[in-house]
Formats: C-alpha cells, structure tokens, sequence
C-alpha cells in the first residue's frame, strides 16, 4: 500500500461543484488501495473577502491576528471536503495545522515549519482514514496560529510527505504540468513529463509560478517524489524528482522575468573592496541582486550594473544613493523598461554551446543584449522589455521541437 | 483589580460599525481599572450561511465536521474584534477554544464543558491584556473541536468567570434586561434589577430566552455573578445572583410558551405501574414531558394527560401509540391549539393565595384552565393559545404594578 499526499489550491474547492469534483478524485486514488492524504487551500476567494474584513475594521492590524483570521479559510475548506468525501460513502477526516501538529517559527504570516508531528496522521491512516488537512497554517511555540505565506499549502503537502514518507506528493493546479514555455505566449511550448528539482527552482524562480521555491527546495532536501497535474484534465502531470530520464532536450524551460530592473553606477574609482561595498550596503537592506556585471571603463574607472526587482526600486534606490559617501563614482542610472529572459536545463552544464546557441538565436532576431549571467544550469540575459515575448519564441524555437 | 468576562452575542458584532461600538465597550471596561475577558459569538449570519455551504455540498454531513466548520465562525468574530481593540491602541490577544484548553465530552454539536484551564488566561492577564475568546466551542479528549449547542457562548463566559473567579459575568443582549413579562406583549412589564438563578432557570425554560439554562445552570452552581445588559443602550441591566434583595413583588414575571401540546390517553384501566410504564417510555425516547395530570375517569379507570413541546410531536406520538401493547385504554387525544402561561418568583413559595390570585386573574376574564402545575416558585396553566396573551396581561395587571 501506497501514501499519495494530494494538494488542491483554492480554485480546485473554489464551490460546491469543484469540491465534489475534488472528493472525487481523492476517493478514486483510495479506491486504487493507497492511503490518502489531502492538503486544501481556502476556497477561492475566501482569503481575499477576510483581507477585507479586517481591513473595514483596521487598515493596520497585526499578523498575530490576522493569521488567526485567515487560518478560518483552510477550516471552512477542510470541512467541506469531508463533508463531500462522507456523502461518497467513505472513512474521512479533516485536521487543521495545529491537530496534525504542523510546528513553525514565530513568524506570523510568513512562517517556516520546523517540525510535523507524525503521530496524528499516523493513526488516523491506521483506521483506513482518508486525511483532509488544512495548508498554509501551522503553530508556533506559544500555540498560537501562523501562516505559511505564498505558496503555503504546497510547503504543507511536501513537508507532510515527507515527515510521512510518502511514495508521492501531487500538487492539482489549474495547469496540467511544466511547459517548456507559456503557453500562452509561445504556441509551440510543450509539457514536460520529468524535470529536475533544481531545473524546477530555476524556472519558478522566474514568471513559471507553478509550484513555490520553497515548497520545491523542501522537496529537494527531503527527496520527495512531486508531480504537478491537473484537477481539470484528467491527463498525466509532470514529475519533480532528483533525477530524470536523461532526453534529446537539452534546455528544459524558457521564461521571461519583467519585475527586474537595471541599476548601473557609472565612473567607480576602483580600489580594493569596492564590490563588497556596494553589495553587502544593498544586502543589508534586504535588497535582492541578480545579475551583476562589472566593465573595465576608462584608466582606473570601472561602470557596475546589476539587477534588482522593479517591486524593490525604491529601498535598492535609495541604498545605492546612500553609497555616495563610502565610494567615489560619477553617476547612476536606472532603466525600467528591461526584462530577463532564460533558459534552464541540467543538461547544459556539460554543453558549453548552449550559451552561445542561445545568443544566436537573439542575433538573427536583431535582440540586444544588455547583460548576461550563467549558472550551471541556467543562462540569462537582460534585454528590452519590448523585445521579451519575441526573444522567448526564437529562444524556444531553437532548443525545443516538437 | 477587578477580573469582568464579557459576552457579546451574533447580532452585537454583526458588521465593522458594532465591532467597533463594542471595542469601545471593552476598552471603557478596562480604562476603569479591570481586567477584561471577552467571550464573542459568530457574527450575525455566519453560522447561518456555513450552515447553508455544507448543506449544499453534504445535507447530512457528520457533526464532528459540522463542528469543525462553524467553529471558524467564532474564530473570525475574535480576530476581527482584537483589530478594532488594536486600532484603539491597547493590548490584546484573541484566543480559540483549544487555546485556552476548554475541555469538553464528545457530543458533537451539542458539547457539555468538563473543565476550562486557566494557565494560557492568567499568563495573558498576568499581560495586561484584554483576552478575546471564542464562544460556543471547545476540544474533546481526541483534540477534535466541538461546540455547545444553543446558548453556547452564554456558557463559555460562564465557564470562564468561574475558573478564573471573576467578579462580573456580563451577558450583553439586545435587550436591557430581564423583564417581567414580554414588553412588546405587556405594555405595564417593567425590567427587574435582579432576580435569582432559581428564577431566571424558570423564566429561561419559557419563553423569555435571556438567557441559556446551561449557562445559568452553571453560574448557580459555582456562584458566578451575571448580569444581563444592553450592548445598544448604555443603561443598567438585570443582575441574576443566588439571593436577592427583598422586594415588594412577590411575583418576578409572567410568561408564556406556545410550543406545547396537550396528550391524554382516555380510560386507562388502572393497575400498579401503570404511570412508570408511560413515562419511561417517552423518557427513553427522549421526549421531555412538563405538566402531568392523572384524573379518576370512571370506575377502575384513568384519564392522564401531559404536555410535551410541539417540536417532540412525532417522537412523542410514536411513543404513546407503542404503548398499546404495554398497558390498556380506550383512545388518545391530542391539541396543539394550547400554551402555557406561568408566573416565577421565589417570594411566591412563602405565599399560598399567590396561585389562587393567579386563577382569578383568568377566571374574572372568563379563561378557562385545562391543566395546573405548580413547583416552590412558579406556577403554570395551560390554557387555549388564542387567549394566552389576554392571559399574561391579565396576570401582569393582577401582580405586577408600576
């Protein structure tokens, strides 16, 4: 007998039909002889209308409370869903964060689990229970309730997978797995069946917001089978693992990034610790550098551009405005109108053409590029923010066939 | 310092504006030097609309599920309420049932109190800061929620001040107290500034629902100190302790209850036991029997009637007709078309014309008495139910002067 850990997002419960929905889907894996776990999120909008309440009765309230106001909203679904799994005839309960003994640090909606406890669900799927638990909530130290933040449930379902050991944590979506590319935007993208951990981060580091990071990195850290498929269709997901089936497809994924904006302090006098400077002073405001870049300009003179997120414009301004007393520099400018656009594949590390297929492929388009960065499993560049869902296509053409 | 728990019903925190009016209630409470607890109910509707969610999805879900979901009603109200004491600027912290460690049996849906802890209370008073509890629920020895039933919050702010040995149970209503008859019936009732447990139990099993007899229950046994106030109008309410001061009024109020329903088995042969083998009978089927008449018919034979509540009426009838082969009789007869109408007051035990005054009240406006019942401070008739209201003015008018 298999554990399944099943995580369905809040429009998978959205209302009473998709609830019915969901229940059946969960008692078809039960009835394939797999004990079941399943992680809901609160339905729909319900996260939203409570945001509101609370916000008609103070703008500012504390995340003390208003963890303990949102935490309502994966109850309210938990419920439901047994409710719906009970009318199917089968052996069901639902638990909240606190009864299956979800641990967190102390804080309040932003939480990191520290702890599951095992005892609860163990003797619940003792009795041949299906499991409804509540995502995104745990508690801390003090019993009080916390939040988990975005991407909450699916952190929920892989830690529960792993502390439970299961053979397979599903997250339901409303896509039906990893594309090489948006849909949407690239016609020729195709789904995945494997990716790596590490290619998935990549990517959901990026505009692919299928699964969170840090649901991912638990994932990687405790070996969790994951697998993103559809509470729509009922076709095969893709699969998250450490190791894939070695493919033809040398670049995984492409996506483009447009929250970035480039920074460039222009005419620094070089001498030594000059980056250190610059850096650990953004750092230390909590400011997220990407790219950076650093130009030989003139006799002694250096021109050092990075990446920041545009949602983070205003502090990363006014750190590096506040460097003007430690370093000495001529000017900084700022540019909004760029994107980031990258590949992601493990195989590329031992293909050093990539990189320059990649560069090819924005050649012939007549793309320009500003910057660029390599890991080893990824390549971006910066460019024109105009230019962005054009250099994805010709980039995707490239790589990926069909 | 003083130690008030303060409860506050459904329709006192129904929208932003009166959880704000109440936050102000609490924080003038505590400005005056008191400690504060706050016992609150789901907001107006809430339960009501979780009610119609489940029933869409399951229409007869399990309790402990049932449980599960409307207790997130309580859990919004607490948190929206501790905002609004946020924005005022002082200290306070909202807590759930198993937060505070309510401990209760297992009967889902209607859950009896076993124990309230008192540590996480103290060490938030021991704060100074005003706590914000969760009515109507509580945990069971699994840690699975439940809640109380009818009345339920009424008995959490009980439970509360006696384990804590507060001072003041303060039940705010939407009405300013306890009165001696319905003032919107009898235009002469005047409101009472205190009355005793003994007679507020009587009064609550009528039809004046002040309060929950649970709750009063409970306060009689451990000598809480309650008081029923107005959350809308700032004027004194009614305290109900164990002994009051002594008053001219002899009778503490007039009221009337028209879910009642007149059954008489006609002819019964009569033999030992016969009275043991009926009312066992509805006794183990759970039909609560009030008023008990036995009258000698004709030779040999009885005539007993007895009211139930007209919602029992099915359970109680099948009952009744399952006696057939038990005892012997010649018919049943049964009348819905009936109310009872009863005076409360403790002075009333002391005072035997009292019901005798009672009788020609009715009998001066030519009402007719089916049936009498009287106990140490109440007496109750069943008379026709289109002239019960005729009734409660006539007995008001005979004892109660303004």
């Amino acid at each position: 007998m298999a554990l399944i850990v099943q995580k369905f997002g809040g429009s998978s419960v959205a209302d009473a039909e998709r609830v019915r929905h969901v229940a059946e889907i969960v008692t078809r894996t039960y009835d394939q002889g797999n004990d079941v776990i399943v992680v809901v999120s609160a339905q729909g909008d319900t996260t939203d209308d409570l945001i509101e309440k609370a916000k008609e009765i103070n703008p500012n309230p504390s995340k003390r409370e208003m963890d303990m106001l949102l935490s309502t909203g994966e109850q309210i679904s938990i419920s439901l869903l047994a409710m719906a799994i009970e009318k199917l005839g089968y052996p069901v309960i639902s638990l909240t964060g606190w009864q299956i003994g979800m641990k967190t640090n102390s804080k309040y909606s932003n939480a990191r689990i520290r702890l599951c406890d095992t005892e609860r669900l163990q003797s619940e799927l003792d009795k041949r229970k299906i499991i409804i638990v509540a995502g995104f909530q745990g508690i801390n130290k003090y019993d009080d309730i916390t939040t988990l933040g975005r991407g909450g449930s699916d952190t929920t379902a892989v830690a529960i997978a792993a502390v439970m050991k299961a053979q397979l944590c599903q997250i339901y979506t409303d896509v039906d797995g990893v594309y090489t590319a948006d849909p949407r935007k690239v016609p020729t993208a195709v789904k995945l069946d494997e990716i790596t951990f590490d290619e998935m981060l990549e990517l959901a580091s990026m505009g692919a917001q299928v699964l969170h990071n840090r649901s991912v990195e638990l994932a990687k850290k405790y070996d969790v089978n994951m697998e993103v498929v559809s509470s729509f269709n009922d076709v095969p997901g893709t699969k998250v693992k450490e190791v894939v089936k070695v493919e033809k497809m040398l670049v995984r994924g492409v996506a483009k990034d447009t929250d970035v904006m480039r920074v460039t302090i222009l005419g620094v006098v070089d001498e030594p610790g000059i980056a250190f400077k610059i850096f650990s002073t953004l750092a230390a405001k909590g400011v997220n550098v990407d790219i950076i870049i650093q130009c030989l300009a003139q006799s002694g003179k250096n021109d050092i551009s990075f990446t920041v997120k545009q949602s983070e414009k205003e502090i990363a301004k006014a750190a590096v405005e506040g460097l003007a007393d430690r370093i000495t520099f001529d000017k900084i400018s700022y540019s909004e109108d760029v994107a980031k656009v990258s590949i992601v594949g493990a195989g590329m590390v031992s293909n050093p053409g990539v990189a320059a297929q990649m560069f090819e492929a924005l050649a012939e388009r007549e793309i320009n590029i500003q910057m660029i960065s390599t890991s080893e499993i990824k390549v971006s560049v910066l460019i024109a923010e105009e230019e962005a869902d054009r250099a994805v296509r010709a980039i995707h053409d490239m790589f990926i066939k069909n």
